[in-house]
Formats: C-alpha cells, sequence, structure tokens
C-alpha cells in the first residue's frame, strides 16, 4: 500500500486537473488516452480508463491487469468483465453524473457514438486536452526521469559507437544501439531507430536498411530511450571519414543554428520564435529552404507532446517543460544533417540535458 | 518508377475498397489511419493522408517524405507545406466532392470537427472499419511476409536461448532477443517484449524486471517481430528446472486448449466457437476462471486487428485470415502459463505459422 498520509503526485496532479476544469462545471471527466491515464492514475497498461469526479477517481481495466493496477494506481480500481463502457456507464449512473466531459482530441468519432448510446440522460462536454495541457510542464521528478532517460541514451550510442567498424550495415549499427539501450535499462526505444547512412541522409525519417556504411559518407543517428515511461530523443551525424567541403559547410550551418535555437530558450518566448531563430541562421547560409521539419517538439510521456517548437506555435514557453530543439537540412543527391538534443527550460534560459558531443566527429 | 503494365496489388485493394462502398453513394474517401494508408498506398511514413475517389487516388504527406512517398506509392502525391487538412480540403473542392467518406472508427471527435469547418458545403459520411474489414483477409502475398516474420521471431528466440544462462535478469534475456531480431532483419519488434519469471507470470503482461531467473521456476516469453511491416505473435513457457505437479498439470491443460482451439479453425466457424473451445478444456481440468483474456486476435500491419477471437464475436473464419490462437491461465501466488501460435486459416483448416515447439522444455 502507499503512504496515505502523504498527497501523492498522482492526487496532486488530479486535483490540478480538476480545478483546471472548474469553469465546465462537469460533474465527472473521462480520460482514455493511454498516457492521460499513465500520467493521472499511475497504470500503464494497454486498456483503461479513467473517471474523476471531485472526489473519487475510478480506474477501470480488464481482468489481464487486476493484480497490476492496484498495484500501480492509488485509484479505486474497477474490473470490468465486460466492455469497459458498460461498466463506466454503471458507475456513471451510480454517481449521478449529468454532466460528462471527454477528450475531444482524443476519443474517436465512433467512440463518442457508443458513450453516447450508452449513457442516455447524459450531457457530453468536448474537453480539449486538458491533461495535454498540464502534462506540458514537468515536476522534478518528471525531468528527472526525463534526465535519466537522455543520459541512459547517450552512454547507449557512446557504447555502439566504440563496436562501430566501417562495412557493418545500417541495420547492425541500430541492432547494437537498441541492445545497449536494453541493457542500461530502458523499457524500449522511445520510437523507430533511425540510421542513415550517405545520400540516404537526406531523407530526414530513413529506416535502417542492410546497406553496408561505407567510409568517406554521413551517418545519420537519431535515437531515443523510453525509461520508466519517459522519453529522450537525440540525433547525431558522423563522418565515416573525409566529407565534401559543401557538407562540412551545412554542418557548420545546422550546428550554428542549433546552439542559436538553444540559446533563444527561455520562459516567456514563444515557440515560433525558437523556430524562427534556427531558421534565420540556415538562411545567412542559403539552406533555409532544405530545413523541411519543425525545430522541434515537447516530449515526456509520449514522443510527440505539446509544444511544438514549429513556425506558427503561439504558445509561450514555460519554466519545466521539456523539448527537443532539431534543425536539419536535407539535400537529394548529397546528403541530410540534424542535430538534435533534449532540452529543459529552466527559470532563466534552458539546460541541454544532452551530453554527447557536437562537433563533427570523423568515426 | 513501378512497371505501370501490370495492376499492383495496391491498385487492387483500391479497387475492391471502392467496390464495397459503392452502396454509400461517396464521391471520395479520406483514410487518415497510418496502417489503412501503408495497405492501400504503400506509403509507411508517420503524417499522411489518402484521398480515394472513384478514378485517382491522391497521397498526401508533409515535405519530410518529399523523396519517400512517390518511391513507396503508385498514388499521386502531394506535398502539404502547412496542415494536410488545408491540401485536402482545396482538392476536395478541386474534385468538386460533395459526400465525403470517413473513418468514424478511426478519426477523433476534434479532427472530424476541423474537416467539417474546413469543408464547408460537403456532407461527411462515417464509414465503420472499411478499410479494416478488407484487410482481415490476407492476400498469398501478405501470407508469406507474416510466414517471414514468424520465422524470423522463432529463430531470433532460438538464438537468445542457446545464451540463455540461469541468473540472467529478464531484461537482459529480453534485449537478447530483440537483438536477435533486429540483426535478422526486423524492423523493430511488433509490441513490447514480454518477460516474466516465477510467480510474475500471473501477470499476464508482465514487463521485464531486473529479477533473475532462478532455478526451478517458469519463465514466461511473448514475443513478436515486424518484418517489413507485418507482425508475428508467439508465447512460449518454460521451465527453469523442476516445476511443481500442478504447475505441471497447467501446463498440460493448457497445451490441450491451444491444440483443441487450431483444431476448430477452419472456414465458416465463429470466432466465437473457437474461443469456447479453448475455454472447455480448461473447463474440464477446473482452470477456466483462470483465463482471462480472449483466445487470440488478428495480426497483420498491426499487432491486433480484426477479428478477436473471443466470447461474443460471431464474425465466421474464412481464407486467408491470420490470427494467433493463444489460451492461458494466471493463478496469483504460483505462476501463469501461455502458449500461443500465429495461425493461418486455409481453405480446408489451418496452417500453424509458428514451428517453435510446444511441449514443456526445461532450460
Amino acid at each position: 500500500m502507499r503512504n496515505l498520509g502523504e498527497k501523492s503526485e498522482l492526487a496532486v496532479r488530479r486535483e490540478r486537473l480538476w480545478s483546471t476544469l472548474a469553469g465546465q462545471k462537469l460533474h465527472a471527466f473521462l480520460t482514455t488516452a493511454l498516457p492521460n491515464l499513465h500520467y493521472l492514475s499511475g497504470f500503464t497498461g494497454s486498456n483503461g480508463a479513467l473517471l474523476l469526479c471531485e472526489d473519487r477517481a475510478l480506474l477501470f481495466t480488464d481482468p489481464r491487469y487486476a493484480t497490476q493496477a492496484p498495484q500501480q494506481s492509488d485509484c479505486e480500481v474497477k474490473i470490468a468483465t465486460g466492455p469497459l463502457t458498460r461498466e463506466i456507464a454503471k458507475w456513471t449512473r451510480r454517481l449521478k453524473v449529468k454532466i460528462l466531459g471527454f477528450e475531444q482530441n482524443r476519443i474517436s468519432f465512433e467512440e463518442h457514438g457508443q458513450l453516447k448510446a450508452s449513457l442516455p440522460g447524459v450531457r457530453l462536454k468536448p474537453v480539449l486536452a486538458a491533461v495535454e495541457d498540464l502534462r506540458m510542464v514537468k515536476s522534478e521528478a518528471e525531468i528527472g526521469t526525463i534526465k535519466a532517460s537522455v543520459r541512459l541514451n547517450s552512454a547507449a550510442l557512446e557504447q555502439a559507437l566504440a563496436h562501430f567498424r566501417p562495412s557493418m550495415t545500417e541495420v547492425d549499427f541500430a541492432a547494437e544501439i537498441e541492445y545497449r539501450m536494453r541493457l542500461l535499462g530502458a523499457d524500449s526505444t522511445a520510437f523507430e531507430t533511425i540510421v542513415a547512412s550517405g545520400q540516404r541522409t537526406a531523407l530526414p525519417h530513413g529506416h535502417p536498411t542492410n546497406h553496408p556504411v561505407e567510409t568517406d559518407q554521413l551517418l545519420l543517428v537519431d535515437v531515443g530511450a523510453r525509461v520508466a515511461g519517459y522519453a529522450s530523443d537525440m540525433t547525431r551525424t558522423y563522418a565515416s571519414g573525409k566529407l565534401d567541403a559543401k557538407i562540412h559547410r551545412m554542418y557548420k550551418a545546422v550546428l550554428e543554428s542549433q546552439l542559436a535555437a538553444i540559446d533563444a530558450v527561455k520562459p516567456g518566448v514563444s515557440c515560433a520564435y525558437v523556430d524562427r531563430t534556427a531558421r534565420e541562421i540556415l538562411g545567412g547560409y542559403g539552406l533555409d529552404k532544405l530545413f523541411v521539419h519543425s525545430t522541434g517538439h515537447g516530449l515526456g510521456l509520449e514522443i510527440h507532446e505539446r509544444p511544438r517548437i514549429g513556425k506558427k506555435e503561439r504558445t509561450q514557453l514555460q519554466a519545466g517543460m521539456a523539448i527537443t530543439i532539431e534543425p536539419g537540412v536535407y539535400q537529394e543527391g548529397l546528403g541530410g544533417i540534424r542535430i538534435e538534443d533534449t532540452v529543459v527550460v529552466t527559470a532563466r534560459g534552458s539546460e541541454v540535458l544532452t551530453t554527447t558531443p557536437k562537433e563533427l566527429v570523423v568515426l
């Protein structure tokens, strides 16, 4: 059993959510999105729902998780032997809920219809990204976990690099990184590892192939671990020997752009401003047209979270946000370069969590 | 470029989908779910949409995939520099679409609202699981890929078992399996590998921990690979030495149940019947109450697809369906046993693709 004397971080999160929802006059709020469920209840199973009222929190799941759910969560666990919706409907009636908030960005059109049909007399009220908004700003404990994830990710890449040998295939190198990650204690990768060499680096999302990494080529590695649920994310671009002067210039531009964007990160600054900063440096090199994605994204229990560090994102950075900064340039027929760190917004600026060196390394 | 003389499997799939939708009088159908997009267009990126008309197929994605999309797909590729929805709306107007079908089980309540707002004058018509229904029955080429995935999965487990040593942790063993999988050519795992030992085998979804695998214990391994997009799925339960007579009896019951359920698989039989067959055998041993999940599920581009091999699933099996058969029993404080194969429904019965032995192996 948990220590009931001290209010758990989970209970604090639920109270905060409830207070942000106060204006909506809900009797209860239903979340079914797994990362939100994890965040609010501690439960990490693959099927569940949380019905949150002012004074109760009911966690619904199926019999596969009858042992796990009460171990992980401080909520009242209800095991549904049939569809979860039926059990949720039963409790919604029992708790006399007349206005139920639901996650309009998470629930499918179909699930909304089913919920409506199973809850006659209940008004369903759409709520937009309330839990996701809360999740943007991380607690100290969460930042500690993200740091652990970032450190493990860097250690795995470092160990894999020690095993790198020319003529290794992209797949073999990806396998080596992921193996090290696992042995170091990661739950899994946070996303499909990207390893691309030579001209294939011009594909921003190049999946590893059986191509051997040839000498005098670029090697782009984008890798992330999941540790205790939290993601890390890092990209490094290496040289497997000598590179063209044009590529050296591209590398210099991307690194300068990345450092400038990190410098721009501080509370009160808009995400669009950080994105523009990265783009302007690349513009000075005439390379901004080759930067075909946004500068970064929030990360935490999901690999892509709010806020997006993009052209049109007006959200202002706040201390406690965890984001990536990852400008890149990609030229078909030549190659691509991306440099990415995981960064936390602090009270006065930012802390770059990723410690892996960023100067061009020749393998 | 693809060979335009021969109609590609992709074009055949789109034609079939279009003909199943004929009754709905749609001018176009929009799919945004990634596995459905992969199935209909060949594109495997992380962001995209397909607008399908009777005589055209438009694939929308963002600039990160400008090179990859036309390489993978035979559709007309449209690269959107802003939100995909804006580009889709533009083409919907240009193609004079007045009735647009959308995937009610895939699109969120929020996305539906955005689509509606961006398409004034267009009638949005909900379509339920049309692509998922098509995907249930696999082509010969798809079955070939699933077979390759199953074979690779078995080879990875076999290689990892050769490296098994007592006192290895659950995490180390999971790392070994995943590493072998990668080296053998898997894109990734198909789901988070389950490795649980001792009493933890009673958790149907036990994530690997740093517990060493002790002697005279159960060891449950549930593992799947993704190969060229297609999933495999297998569970084996091993003994790390001597086991209790009670556990031997449980193993015998689960194996008998699994074999009986496989025997029940043939075209025309309902999924519920297969599920009942597995349950009845366990009932004969007084163990049916400990079987807390369904007997299996379809698999393909997703690890869980239709049909579900469950109590209430009336869908009839058809030749070409790929499913898992995986009864299990779980007793808290003692342990759990599950045995799972990937099986294809054939014209006259079934073919068990998984070749890994099922008799109890002592490691």
